[in-house]
């Protein structure tokens, strides 16, 4: 899809509320008081794994089909094509079974099996090309051309209107309840959970400390915040498969950029511990990714003492091979 | 608490409905491709694990702590007791805090430990005694005397109308959909979901077939409801704590005699693997209980292929040590 004449608002996401809601419901921001007990502060988790893809990125996917698919719409009749590790492809073929359109999605080998059966699942067809997501999305971009399908990249705008809409259920729930968010913690894969949470909260929760959260072995976006530019990594190393991304992309990182407070960096070990503590404590299981907001806010417990903090709750597509590895400790 | 006044109606479960949505909201009727897949028939999943408490019982919890605390009723100001396996207790204690109530909850050694540091946390005075729950039950009862708090049963007729909110959801969402469900399997513990359950769709959806599900080893209803007389049975031995008991209560033996179409028996094997299908399909975990339908649909996935089956995965608080223990195969 050629870049969006929507740039990205607040004026977006409310907008794609409504479209989202035609499928979807909000999802819980749950409090737990032994996770409280545990982090000395107000953990406030925000529940995207309950949403019917397990993941955030459905409304993002919900939003941008309802564009695309529109009468008069340029693109109507056309199919899609994306790159994956899985949930954003969860949501593209999700949304494109709710529209009609046909969805291709590309995933790297190795790629979860759990995910890549769920997509095939929900009605796309898959194929698997290269070695990692790059790999997988230089294929994905090589197979718009040869077949004419409508490329759809992981942050474009509609996405980031789509999946901004958690950042208004968090500000409006926090707000009937009479709480001030003192900081809120997003993991970053390509970054479109993070723009939507920087487009809303700077708009409606002003005060509130952003923190974007990635993996210590797959620190694009930390390294790109740091130089002022872009910078681009070798081989993401992280089981955390949701945030485990190379090459940030022009429009998140001008957005991250500007309205991020500070990127967080954390390791496997201590993701593995998160998802080990939100099971023991809350009984709800995260995938990797899910997990990292809590590993973070883990790791800044100390300073955060006592403040109100958002975990975002991204995902819980753990695949059975890494709960299995994940849990035998 | 004395009998109530209500006996158990739909009216009384529509009366609790404004109840348990000052605190609560309704939680997804899910359908997953790749679990109708495995299954062979339309699977709609109702997910009370989304819960606060991770359970369907704290919607029980919540309509019996407002009538219990009224102004004028004659229990106000007094403190509750209860035994419990942990589902129960979670949802008397956050009840209880949410109605500044004094809860005191009797639990049997060896408990789920995770449960436990639950309810505690929630604000309850926890109690270890005996080695089952129908110990802890008895210890209960005589601290009640002792200490004079009023004991709740937790097949309570408030407690009941509170968890039927949750078949009401089931019939709507499925009417929404334009979806007639031909099946709907519910685990019983207690039988307070099951009676719910009867309650609603008797009046509401009558040609649904409702099955009852126990564990091969604590088949107290089973026996009971093949006997057409309470049997009481010793020493449950299942590792779904939530359905670990072996003494029906009166009034939900009544009502399950007269309104369910069979109870279908599962062995903890099938329990476990029933956990391991439903986390490989949905990424959703549940507890030993809140796998029990989906075993007793796995079952009879033959006879019924091609239905559009209800399974009530009523809770997820699986403790890690268990948790561990159904993924090492």
């Amino acid at each position: 899809m050629e870049t969006s004449p929507t740039p990205v608002s607040l004026a977006g996401i409310e907008a794609a509320r409504e479209i989202v809601y035609q499928t979807l419901t909000p999802t819980p921001l749950a409090e737990y008081p032994l996770l409280n007990e545990s982090l000395g502060l107000r953990a406030l988790v925000k529940h995207e794994n309950h949403l019917p893809t397990g993941a955030f990125k459905v409304r993002g996917g919900l939003n941008f089909m309802h564009h695309f698919a529109r009468e008069d719409s340029s693109h109507r009749g056309r199919g899609v094509i994306s790159a994956t590790r899985g949930n954003h492809g969860q949501s593209i073929a999700v949304a494109a079974a709710r529209y009609n359109v046909a969805a291709t999605i590309v995933v790297p080998h190795g790629n979860n099996p759990e995910k890549n059966a769920a997509m095939r699942s929900q009605g796309a067809r898959l194929i698997e090309h290269g070695d990692d997501f790059a790999a997988a999305c230089a294929e994905a971009d090589r197979l718009a051309t040869a077949e004419n399908l409508d490329f759809i990249h992981s942050a474009d705008p509609h996405l980031i209107h789509g999946v901004g809409t958690y950042a208004l259920e968090i500000i409006e729930t926090a707000q009937a309840r009479g709480l001030t968010i003192d900081a809120i913690c997003v993991p970053i894969g390509m970054g479109s959970g993070l723009c939507g949470v920087i487009t809303a909260f700077r708009a409606l929760s002003p005060t509130t400390k952003i923190y974007g959260v990635q993996a210590i072995n797959a620190p694009s976006y930390y390294l790109s915040w740091k130089a002022g530019h872009i910078v681009n990594t070798e081989a993401p190393q992280t089981f955390a498969d949701g945030i485990a991304t190379s090459r940030p992309a022009p429009l998140p990182f001008e957005i991250i950029q500007s309205g991020v407070d500070e990127i967080i960096l954390v390791s496997d070990a201590e993701i593995a511990e998160a998802i080990r503590l939100l099971w023991r404590t809350t009984h709800q299981m995260p995938e990797g990714a899910g997990a990292a907001s809590t590993a973070a806010t883990v790791q800044r417990r100390h300073e955060w003492h006592g403040q109100t903090v958002v975990n975002v709750f991204c995902g819980g597509n753990l695949d059975t091979e890494t709960l299995r590895k994940v849990f035998a400790v």
